[in-house]
């Protein structure tokens, strides 16, 4: 069994549980290193306001084995970074494991490494893949090769532990689970635009409107780069 | 509607998610602030490494109208600090809700303010309850009067729903849910000691062993102080 080298990129405004969620399962991997890393060694402000401090400059990450990418409102300023751009897309070329968690699929799409692939992200967002080449896939975890994305925010426990399975076998993913007790029992069925009530998805919709039209116009700027 | 101050205990050693998890929803309340307290504003470190800030100094929280606990296993030491102790009953006294994750039951069980409560904590630890005298219940999430409980780590977003529904409001608490798309998917059935396979509870019983008997005896320790 190879060390597995994990790492993780912040930047401000990301949706912290798209970072935490999945560091709660992959930091428990055997044989592995876990560690975050940013462009600056500032704590990162979550969306919210929850302040995560990285582990390391980008500059000091060795080549990893699993790159996992957070999402959140952040991620169009990091989509325009040319640094933060071409780590996501070095590290992505080398990894052996690719993970987003949300928007964090748009900003590894803006590196041109989804085209042709198969992908999903946060329902709200989820038309903009096939701005950068990829096939949009309604589920809730979606693999393409080495290429793990899952939908919004929560999915990223499913998506890593479908990873952990992958990298460290059934048992150790299984082990996780338990220690975690993910038993989930939400108190209602409104996770999903499909299953939540129609007038809360229109009204979601509204609120998010302006938020989607800047991101979608910052999407359309970076895949004009590469196409 | 009345602002809400709500505010989250963190020390070394908790288990992140503890808190992450109920951020993600709580600190989406209309009409709210969330902030952390900590004892020392030095950065907590969680069990796996993830380091996070603290908002504030202990002593400069107002009375809190929701009181949050997380757990861990830096909970054991928590349980043995007179001034984090003092503080979480005080707080909890005041509170019109006290919200714990995984093992934060203890902690709130070690003020004494749980003896006769119905409550529940991570499956591992759930037949420490009773030392503190309350009666310990295999739920997911107990509600009992001001004080909601909820099970092992990723319970913690179960709680929060509930708990944002009892404060706010189902659709509220809906919303949130859309916007975080928790539409759990977990790829295996092993959350909790039934269902998990029996080989890998056995195995997990006894890596955790020590930790158990450990966490045991500060249990026993706290709760002579006050029967």
């Amino acid at each position: 069994m190879a060390h597995l080298n994990i790492g993780s990129l912040i930047f401000d405004d990301l949706d912290q549980v798209d970072l935490t969620g999945p560091h709660e399962v992959l930091s428990r991997l055997p044989d592995s290193t876990w560690k975050i890393y940013a462009k600056t060694m500032a704590p990162a402000r979550d969306m919210k306001g929850l302040r995560i401090l990285p582990d390391a400059l980008l500059e000091e990450a060795p080549q990893l084995d699993v790159l996992h990418v957070p999402g959140g409102f952040g991620v169009d300023a990091a989509m325009a970074d040319p640094v933060i751009l071409e780590w996501v897309r070095r590290q992505a070329m080398g990894a052996q494991a690719v993970f987003t968690v949300c928007t964090g699929a748009l900003l590894l799409g803006a590196t041109g490494l989804l085209r042709g692939k198969r992908a999903t992200t946060h329902w709200a967002s989820h038309h903009m893949l096939p701005i950068f080449g990829a096939t949009a896939v309604n589920e809730r975890v979606v693999e393409d090769g080495k290429f793990v994305t899952a939908a919004g925010v929560t999915s990223g426990f499913d998506g890593a532990l479908h990873l952990a399975a992958k990298l460290r076998g059934t048992e150790v993913a299984q082990g996780i689970q338990l220690y975690m007790q993910y038993d989930p029992r939400p108190p209602f069925d409104s996770g999903t635009p499909e299953t939540a009530p129609a007038a809360l998805v229109a009204s979601t919709r509204a609120a998010m409107a302006s938020v989607l039209e800047r991101r979608e116009k910052a999407v359309r700027a970076v895949a004009a780069a590469f196409t």
